[in-house]
């Protein structure tokens, strides 16, 4: 910019999520999951995620957990502030997938409706709501983060499913039942998801 | 999980950074853009990331103007939602650095308060300030925008560095003087700073 001369000559194109995606070989995507504190998001994802990597494909683990400590760590857990911690992951992942990577983002995501927004930022087939559907007995019952013992010593309030709603997704891109299916089965049926994905852009 | 029998003994490892690092042959690192409207900091930006494609790396400019089109579009210009427009590129800039990427984050950032809240987020050299450092009235003569223009008919206010202040860096990793340098000299000054940072690491 000496002088003002940009130098558009030399650099006179953007990288476009395509060239990524083309480079990485792979699809950007992100694979939303939604389900109970304990319904398995995180095993799953986890898995999953390592199942791609053996594949050699870049991909990224955006937990609302994690994101909580971080990012949304200025919310809480009424209604408004569920529904801008579950905009501000979608809009995370967003950016992620534009940067080519594959997404798996995991979030209660109680609500249907940010669901729904969610969904709208991306293009279409980038963006695969998988509902991790395990019952409210069983995730009390595994309760790996002690959340639902709280919430049944009066300690814990707000608790979805528990004494605040979850909204069953009504029509998820996939279902992951996992009272009926392993994890292996479940990584088997997302990553056919994957290449379905891929087939369908091909 | 059939039986709860969750299977750690094929998901036994997590992927992290330096694996991903290793994998893509590439230091993750943001680069942390500061500077007045009109300083130069999409065009340096968008010149050094096609640098660093033609090299093979792996690369995400995270620009505050994108942002506001989607995660940030919910905050205003006054003194603390431009706080929170540089916390949230931030945690997001950490998050995509976690994930293995090279992060060029573009955001004229004006308070070195904010500025340093972010570089707290990151880990001893994964954080490169970069100073786009051109005069104010530099600025507003190129005016890409519009906006000193606007600001200067009385219908454009908060404008960092006319009508609002701008800190500037007192330290900065890297200082780009681009009404002495051009957009090709200072993707040479911060590839060698890229360089320099693999080379502490190696």
């Amino acid at each position: 910019m000496k002088n003002d001369a940009i130098s558009f000559m030399t650099y006179s194109f953007a990288i476009d999520k395509a060239m990524r995606a083309a480079r990485l070989k792979q699809t950007p995507v992100c694979f939303w999951f939604t389900g109970l504190s304990g319904a398995g998001k995180s095993t799953i994802a986890n898995a999953f995620e390592q199942a791609l990597w053996h594949r050699g494909l870049q991909t990224c683990i955006v937990d609302a957990d994690a994101v909580r400590q971080g990012l949304n760590a200025d919310l809480g857990y009424g209604r408004e502030a569920r529904s801008e911690n579950v905009r501000r992951i979608g809009h995370v992942a967003r950016l992620m997938v534009d940067a080519g990577l594959i997404v798996i983002a995991c979030s209660i995501s109680p609500y249907s409706q940010d669901r729904q927004m969610v969904r709208s930022l991306f293009n279409e087939g980038e963006f695969v709501e998988v509902f991790v559907s395990t019952s409210l007995q069983t995730c009390a019952a595994r309760d790996p983060k002690g959340l639902y013992a709280r919430a049944r010593q009066g300690h814990l309030r707000q608790l979805s499913g528990w004494d605040d709603p979850y909204e069953k997704p009504a029509a998820a891109d996939i279902e992951l039942r996992t009272e009926h299916v392993s994890v292996d089965e479940a990584v088997l049926q997302l990553m056919a998801a994957y290449d379905a994905l891929h087939d369908e852009q091909v």
